[in-house]
């Protein structure tokens, strides 16, 4: 398995190569680590994979390699994570790789591409798609190493205070709504807002913006947007999955024992199938709440998604004009991508959609 | 995370109780286990899962916890794992539960249920539904604890030498289907046949079946199918995912220290997810290869689906009423299947179909 090799070997050569296995026990060092998070801990379903991982290790390590969490703020501003590790400034941190897309828009293959990948694809094309060794190859001069920890599925498009019935509708609109899908949309007259979480639902509420998108059901509910806004749109085109990240610095990374570069690694693989399996598990009945509260749903119209769709086609092409890492691993991405898109037609597709013609 | 309070606590009050993590080193044993599969060798993709995990313990515990895996009757017959792990012959085994429906029907809710969940949806009630805990609850007799280590997602429906284009056409269909399904289609008239993978390639080239079904395009492909039947249908809806079960003995899980038992759990959590992407990884080229030398796609029309359906929901009654352990179980699963389908519906279900919509 790819994946397997790159976290055991990938990057890895100096510590492997001094050969066989040690005798475990006394050689192991007891190893602190900090690991700063760009998400509050009221997020409690990603701030809770930070969590779980840091408590898988101590459980593997006998307590000898322990991690402490920090939440976003505490030691580094939730959007610095990167710049964080890269310095050295703490040994690692749980983010999602595109925030830093002003860096290079390459960034955001390791967590998603508007109308790219599902989750269940994103996790083909990272562990066995080449995925994750080429992004770790384009992530070495930040002198990190990323391992996927986690995923929300597909997000949600957000809280509207009024319908989007046509594309004209996308005119001017003032939208929170995060960078790669910012970038995109307002290439249709959008007018993207960054706006940290605690500020959204004031602005909202005031009316100096006129939608809002965050992730999904569970996590939105919390941060009541259902008051201000009645619109609660499908699907969200820009995050067909969100895969998080643990990223390590390299010398942090190289300077652990193989025990427990494993212990991080199986950490983290374990908390990927189980922290989607929590949003899966939390989503439903907070959609539900939301709806018999009022909430509206409504599914984005087809020439809205088209167009959206268009818009970032044209991006992507911008984008490997100026930026030749985003231009090979787009290649590799958009072919693997398609692929696996004719596939899930033919079994999961046919099946889900079989499912979901069922009344009730 | 419901999973990880099973994982580190259910049923291991007494280790537990010992209180403060030991220091690791000196204290931990040499431990060398045999995990025995169902499956053989060629099947890597299941195969390969066993091996992940064996090799993953090895390196979280500097190979003190040595697993050594054994294929399909190299110690014990592939269909007798339960049996030989619940004796103490070994100490662990690979398998699928529902294997063993014929002890009980409940089994098969750790595997998967005809028109029941897909895989996301199996791994949100397995490890946050209640169904990891419930299903071990049930295991408890059989002196087994039950990790789930991965899943092929879902299967596909088989291959058949004559198109099946009316429920009339199931009647009398000699059809090698596995256990379960074999109990509902029996009801439509199919007369269901148990044949080793080994032996599926001749029987249908003879004649001997009429059609058979493994599990998705890159293992069928290995088997040779497509020679000598030209319809491949979709869905598998027998098997819309297939998680798979190490399977622990009880006493051999208690005398483990708890970082063996948090290595072998977090082994198989990760190994969850890496499977479920490798043959997300492998299918789509594989299906391409097989239309690519002729196979002809095909879905079953919805008049069977819908008869396979209602088939099954009596099936479901029938075992309800003879099987108190079912009974419970389907309660809580069906009303579980109910919630996360029509969540799919709303985000994940829309953005796939859009992107199935699109051309080429």
């Amino acid at each position: 398995m790819q994946r397997r090799d790159f976290v055991s070997h990938g990057g890895l050569a100096a510590i492997l190569a001094t050969g066989a296995a040690p005798a475990i026990a006394q050689t192991l060092p007891e190893i602190r680590w900090r690991l700063t998070s760009s998400f509050p801990k009221s997020l409690d379903t990603l701030w809770g994979a930070a969590e779980f991982v840091a408590k898988r290790v101590g459980e593997l390590t006998g307590g000898k390699f322990k991690i402490t969490n920090f939440a976003a703020g505490e030691v580094v501003p939730g959007l610095q994570v990167l710049d964080a590790v890269q310095a050295g400034t703490v040994e690692a941190g749980q983010t999602a790789m595109y925030y830093y897309f002003g860096k290079n828009p390459a960034m955001a293959f390791a967590t998603c591409l508007p109308f790219g990948m599902n989750q269940r694809q994103q996790n083909a094309w990272w562990y066995h798609g080449g995925g994750e060794q080429a992004f770790n190859e384009f992530l070495k001069p930040y002198n990190c190493v990323a391992i996927a920890y986690g995923n929300t599925g597909t997000q949600m498009g957000g809280w509207f205070r009024k319908e989007i019935k046509t594309v004209e509708d996308l005119k001017g609109l003032k939208f929170r709504v995060g960078g790669v899908a910012g970038a995109v949309l307002s290439r249709l007259g959008v007018v993207p807002q960054q706006i940290a979480a605690g500020d959204i639902y004031p602005s909202l509420e005031k009316g100096a913006i006129d939608a809002a998108e965050w992730i999904g059901p569970f996590d939105d509910e919390k941060l009541g947007f259902a008051k201000v806004a009645k619109f609660y749109y499908a699907p969200g085109w820009w995050e067909p999955n969100s895969m998080g990240h643990m990223i390590v610095n390299t010398k942090a990374w190289e300077a652990l024992p193989k025990e427990y570069q494993a212990a991080f690694a199986a950490a983290c693989g374990e908390c990927n199938a189980v922290t989607m399996a929590k949003y899966d598990h939390l989503n439903p009945t907070a959609l539900r709440r939301l709806v018999g509260g009022g909430t509206q749903l409504r599914a984005f119209p087809r020439a809205v998604m088209d167009a959206c769709q268009k818009a970032s086609l044209e991006q992507y092409k911008d984008w490997s004009e100026k930026y030749p890492e985003f231009k090979t691993m787009y290649a590799s991405y958009s072919k693997y991508n398609k692929e696996l898109t004719q596939w899930f037609r033919v079994a999961e597709g046919s099946f889900d959609n079989y499912m979901a013609s069922q009344k009730g």
